[in-house]
């Protein structure tokens, strides 16, 4: 299998590296060569990933250590990278590998933001601000011209997913008020990441539900402002409000919005159908809520709308695996996309259930 | 013990009537000596909430039938009787307890909305309206001065209490425009009863959070209106968003609110603590958020508040357990305020942690 | 695509049909071309199983009935039919099936027994015993050659599977005393199926864990005892229990054994690697131990073994999906190889994680 | 209420800790007056275990250090200490305390070996060697007479519980053969305490279930073997696996022993039943099985036999809550025994369900 490309994965033991090693296992047109990994470095991935083992082609493969001086040395070996690094050292990382040729998917927030000075704002100082311009945003269905042919791809946070996609066709099509727009998202605990916590101790994660970070104040929200504003043509402001779910995976939001005069549940279906056409969004049929449990383990999104006549309000709602859509899955359809291949290459597409 | 009032518990063997048997047993001044269900009628309740088995007062009770028309016999052997029936049936036994003489303390919805034409749009024809304006609507720390003595109780649904507590105070002392009110509330697989149905059977509950009623749709919306108007001394207006979560116990309420001019989380704060200085409500202090695994099992609810001054907005927070605060402990506080008793008596005031 | 085989699904809306959905869609030879069901008739196979919803080729597929006098008409139209059907309705229509030419994979219990007394026992009456002796034990590493061509396959239970993969090689290999053999099975709550009961109800399942059917008395246990005998080349005797755990998916088997004198857990795992050489089973190394979260979603089993030196036993041990590899990932895999097909022919083998 | 014992608590943080919280607070004739911790000495009792957040007599009290040169002082504050301490640290705790005067309830393992080479051999060097044959073993059921006064009580661990409940009965009967037993022991992940861990990681618990420390090398096998060797009047082996369950609290156990000719499961249910008259033990009726749930926040445990003809064994099961009748609850009732109060006071017997 000569013409398949080399893929290497930088942070091949968290979560969104765990998954991309499932979802690149099973892609037609790549090659899993190269995992990385920092503290684990030594092991074999089975270890860390015993999900792996006996597995032709990954049981074997030996996590190894990236600085980003070896940049040169590993474009020999690969054709593309997908980062699962902390932010700043993925931007390092980055850098550094895009710099020496090799495609480029970031899974952190390094090359989300459009404006280095929000970056700093929240996640402190950039190292490679000059890429920010160069980069381009990994959301396939919004930005699918751009991605053609892209070497370096900022694949979007899973709460901002989950917030756009059911949003982005009412600001586009100019059926809602652009502010404020009301967000409760509610997440599986693997959003958290791989390592332990008090928060994240099963007896105290099981059984209770609970929001973190209210008040507008998680780093995710310039980033959701940021493409809401693009999708509206005018700056839009949030409400967020993170919450915490006894769960693995999955995300859903409820958005609450105003909706110009006249705009029904209908049209929301209708404009969310035109603007999804391709990709991998599913517009939920009248009298249908969305369930994170009917896209686990999916590259799909689901969206909904919801009129409330007594209220005078429009309820949004999506729902997704933030794992899958909400990082790894997308990813990889970004870079589908970027390759010219069809949106789907690859990816599971019907979900675990139960 | 000559002087324990004598307690009969309809609908014993569902689940607030099961907390109700936790409960009312370790109650000091109480003795349950009758216990009614339908279709178990003739099983002992050891057979049907198998961990009453062996506990001495309660293994080998046997559940009764009950039909309305029994009620002069059944006063003869209980001075109270708290009803976990379905609506309707609730009403009918109700009012032929009460006619008898016996103090009923009712936890279906039948006796909680003031208006007969509003419970007729959202429940049916009722049985009798002429109770409705005896009954005392059994929210203790909102309800204090009316519940005592108070001989026909309505203990309020779960949804409802969550929703009250956290904005009553900013109502009563007009920190927020009283409309729209936006109610996200999240409840655990519990508060849809213990009928086995699709939407709770394990696997397709377990790993997946799904709003269901989206729109204002529920049947609770006008009991909480009622009640949040009440508060207000205006007519309230909420969009209202019930969400099942994996779990079995708990409801989580954010709620979104228009600050007046100038208010901020700490006026909240001390409104609330003002409000509830008696009672069996926590409010956090800043900095905390509330979590349904903090209140599980236990009869208090804990509020707190976040200021959104990017958007220009409140929220407003509450955490229950379901079936204790938002059910049956809340009947028995309701129960205990009517009798002039302390509200906390014989309630587990600290929660099953983990 | 003209040269895909066309499949029929029996049985599309329980949850063996869904997985089979779920794998068949991704596999390279084969289009899933009908969906059949029995109450849900005439419904799109997206409002049962909604993860289909948008997804090409599935999305719009409605579930048929099916009788088997309509065997001869189905022929024309699928190649294979995969039958996710109750025991005797399996059995009726698999025999139209096959007789119609139609390769037959049978998920139910009725073509795994040899022996029809011992199916009446335990099932009632076999409505085609004249096919016992044609339908091959869909085991694939266990009855590779029997496979090879066979038209009829009888794919095994769920704790079969998680029972015979670590105990055959110790007893084909002569390393353990045959009988009694004790195997402590723990099965996940998607093994009871998708029907609603009060066992399955979340609130009741959730935080609980429970033996069913203790004594050897689960209707599986011939089945097993039939698969170790022949292993062992002499009868088997085992001690069964079945223990009800609360997660959706997943079987792991401790089983303990009487080893022959001087057998070592390394004996064990050697003969295990033996066995298994080709196929999906991984034999994990000394001081690693299987957990069923290693292997959810995935089309392989993990195996273990430990010494217990102390009390003389060994502990042999087996993790798998129930769904998967426990039901219709073996039979995909049973098929593959009938085919003469890879094993893994279109099966995940990397788990979904976590 | 100048009569209540006072009470320290010293590892209030911890699991064991919280739930004496949870059951001395509703304890009639007991006052909690000082919480212990050690990193978090200093905080108020309610920022650890917020569920304490403005209840009267626990909101307020404050976390204190303590060091065993302290114990004088101590011992004027309180009558009564309780130890949630790790191994070692509550031995030189409890000996200070022990020789200053306080009554010692220790729910370490450091009192309960009797034989200090076998606390060397699994624990390490024991500080206390000569308090051992002073200390009195916390199995109220079993231990009746010698906790009588006793101001030293080691309180047993969880699985220990568990599985001498079911068998103790069995062996001082003599109705099974003394070895070896099998003990396939399942506990919920709050059996490995509050620190979090990456096996504990909730999107590793959640859905998982494996066994660890497979072939009797868990340190809790010589404590088991002790207790039952006591119950046998001859020494008892053991092969012993405890396996990790994604619930939170709960330790059910399936015991595997031969039985003498002629010897039924309605034979172990009545020397069950016997030995078990007094005291929180429910022994199952034929064709019931033991189930966590029912036992859940409960100082009750649930027995069982079922006779296995078919294999020529009887199946022992018990249920607990690990954190109540597996540790805490149990040491209130051995408490309860010595100081001669009836054992349930102040416990709660029925359990949080769902």
């Amino acid at each position: 299998v000569a013409d398949l490309l080399r893929v290497g994965i930088l942070g091949a033991g968290g979560y969104t590296g765990a998954e991309l090693v499932r979802l690149l296992h099973g892609h037609p047109k790549l090659s899993i060569v190269m995992v990385g990994a920092r503290e684990k470095a030594g092991k074999r991935l089975s270890e860390v990933l015993p999900g792996t083992l006996g597995v032709a082609g990954l049981s074997d493969l030996v996590l190894e250590g990236f600085a980003p001086e070896q940049a040169p040395e590993l474009a020999k070996r690969v054709d593309v990278a997908f980062l699962c690094l902390p932010h700043a050292a993925s931007a390092r990382a980055g850098k550094a590998l895009y710099d020496a040729g090799v495609q480029v998917v970031d899974l952190s927030a390094d090359f989300r933001l459009k404006d280095a000075a929000t970056y700093e704002k929240w996640y402190g100082e950039h190292p490679a601000t000059e890429l920010l311009s160069k980069a381009v945003y990994g959301q396939p269905e919004l930005h699918r011209a751009e991605l053609s042919g892209a070497t370096l791809i900022a694949a979007p946070g899973c709460h901002v997913t989950t917030s756009l996609l059911p949003l982005a066709p009412l600001l586009k099509s100019k059926l809602i008020e652009p502010s404020p727009i009301i967000i409760d998202s509610k997440t599986g605990v693997s959003g958290g990441g791989r390592t332990p916590a008090p928060a994240f101790h099963f007896p105290e994660s099981s059984e209770g539900i609970r929001p973190y970070k209210a008040g507008s104040t998680h780093r995710h929200v310039p980033e959701i402002e940021q493409e809401l504003s693009l999708a509206a043509g005018q700056p839009v402001t949030i409400a967020f409000t993170p919450v915490l779910v006894p769960m693995s995976r999955g995300i859903l939001v409820t958005a609450y919005v105003k909706p110009k005069p006249g705009v029904t549940a209908d049209a929301c279906r209708s404009a969310a159908s035109e603007l999804y056409r391709d990709g991998l969004v599913s517009v939920l049929p009248a009298g249908m809520l969305p369930d994170t449990l009917w896209v686990r383990g999916s590259a799909r999104a689901h969206v909904a709308y919801v009129q409330d006549d007594h209220a005078g309000l429009l309820v949004a709602m999506c729902a997704i695996d933030n794992l899958a859509r909400g990082a790894s899955a997308q990813a990889v359809q970004a870079f589908n996309v970027a390759r010219g291949w069809p949106d789907a290459l690859g990816l599971p597409q019907v979900p675990l259930f139960p």
